[in-house]
């Protein structure tokens, strides 16, 4: 498969370009490509241009409005609403991080919920921001059923992932982002584009028989990682960016949904922490590296992140490999 | 193997007796006793009465003061600190909830946290209680060394468990609790009693060879649930319940423990949501009951609590089976 290097800034302005010409506004185009680069940076190319033909999608069939205006109101004073009003997730979450923030460093702790809006991208690009404020963070968000739950034989929960936070002094935060499947979705959308087969164990196909072929795990069932425990993990993700906050779950959102190809109207859910208002102010970092040092001793063991800040300051340097076939696609738009 | 019926009373009593003729007071016994009897009810034997010789060994080591009264400090608006003063959790936890529950209605979330404790008892009971007084409730704590990261070939995590509560109307809460381990530690000493073997991908050996003996599986290392994605699951817990709130972290924990065979000192963190204040105060708890439906209408799929529920209805009427082998062990105390 042949590819093509696009320094960061050409992948920044070649989806702000698209996503201007399909209908956004400067402030969602500039959100969504800033994290199409930071996926395509970090090595994450599931959630970097790959997106871009489902984001578009969506604005042409006028079901994301690419000029929304998120509104925030604080509900309590350490909970923080943000209405999308329809729009892209990236602008909504942009403009709610401030107050977010500004409520975990008064009351030790906050929650940010996030209704009406779509959400495509990596949940890790929006916890990062928050750990890099000093703060823990911890976000999820759901989608449409593609997880069975355990004991059933139906697709029922999104892939709904997690993502967790930790702001480090000298190094860049420690951030971990897990679908509640075995494999994420995004993951199996590029093995079926690049013709790969799965492992077993990830997903069955309509019928509820186990395959190992992306095309009909795409359109069959993901199961949950760790079995039950993870089933466990997708239904509390449900409740928290759906039944918490007024949004849907996902087997409503895949109602409600146009199935253009793009991500459903949805919730998401963040938690942010100050460890300075947790009792150890003084001493929480230095001992927390403690522990990184002891996971990075070990033999094979790494921290979750680290693949991800070593890939993106080799595209810093170099930029990225995109795939021809995904460039050409790309612009046919 | 023979096994004696006993009233939940009885349960409850015999445990009150035996804790403070080791040195507990009032308080610090009703509360163990409690959990002891809760877990029995619940048909989780492995947190109940089979932990009485390890709270008994930890107060005849001296290691947990039964008589410790836990101070309580609000840090913030929305952060309780409890500090268990070398005690046992429940009486900690016990005396701390209002705090968190009452920070929670106002701020809408808050977290508590809880240092100087020993732990040695379900999750679930503690969560309950925040789903009873109608929010939502996370916990989670870490022990000692059993656990390996991902990658690694050494036991650094604890059995580090998570537990997260939701409040239904017509119904006793769904409550989750799970070990970060394919299987808790409790389950492997209770399979290490009973004589039985274990499922493969469960643990290793001391040397890091897999093994079915649950002997050798708990003087070596379990594996975390879902491969890596566990192992973080497992870090985060390092993290919120040790590093963010200046406790020890399970390697820690172990290096001060007298190893008497109860419970090390360690930490515990706890949110509470409040979910009249996230933006659906009117709707959230129908809603999420489709969810639920939907959920149960599947095959085999059950929500995580229904067998405890039901099992504490029989327990109710019934009273509980006690192995007498356990029983005569507790009457030589």
């Amino acid at each position: 498969m042949s590819n093509t290097n696009l320094k960061l800034n050409e992948i920044n302005e070649l989806a702000t370009k698209i996503l201007l010409k399909y209908g956004c506004d400067n402030e969602n185009a500039s959100a969504v490509a800033n994290v199409i680069e930071a996926a395509e940076a970090a090595g994450c190319h599931s959630h970097g241009l790959m997106r871009l033909p489902g984001y578009v999608a969506t604005l042409k069939s006028g079901k994301v409005n690419g000029k929304a205006r998120p509104t925030i109101e604080n509900l309590a004073p350490a909970v923080v609403k943000v209405n999308g009003h329809n729009g892209f997730a990236p602008y909504a979450l942009q403009q709610g991080r401030s107050h977010l923030i500004a409520a975990a460093n008064k009351c030790g702790i906050a929650v940010m919920s996030l209704v009406g809006i779509h959400h495509f991208a990596a949940l890790w690009t929006e916890v990062e921001p928050i750990a890099n404020a000093g703060l823990v963070g911890f976000a999820c968000t759901s989608y449409k059923p593609a997880v069975i739950p355990a004991g059933g034989t139906k697709a029922l929960y999104g892939t709904n992932p997690i993502a967790f936070g930790w702001p480090r002094k000298d190094n860049p935060p420690m951030v971990f982002d897990q679908a509640s499947s075995v494999m994420a979705r995004g993951e199996v959308m590029l093995a079926a584009r690049e013709g790969h087969t799965l492992p077993d164990g990830v997903g069955v196909d309509i019928n509820g028989t186990p395959s190992n072929d992306p095309n009909e795990v795409l359109k069959g069932a993901l199961l949950a990682f760790g079995g039950h425990k993870g089933s466990s993990i997708a239904m509390m993700v449900e409740l928290l960016a759906g039944g918490l906050i007024g949004e849907s779950f996902s087997f409503e959102a895949a109602v409600r949904d146009n199935a253009d190809g793009g991500p459903p109207q949805g919730g998401e859910l963040m938690i942010a922490i100050d460890p300075s208002l947790l009792g150890d102010a003084d001493n929480w970092s230095d001992h927390s590296e403690k522990l990184f040092h002891k996971i990075k001793e070990q033999k094979d063991a790494r921290l979750p992140s680290d693949r991800r800040h070593k890939n993106r300051i080799e595209s810093n340097r170099s930029g990225v490999m995109v795939a021809d076939i995904l460039l050409d696609k790309i612009s046919t738009l």
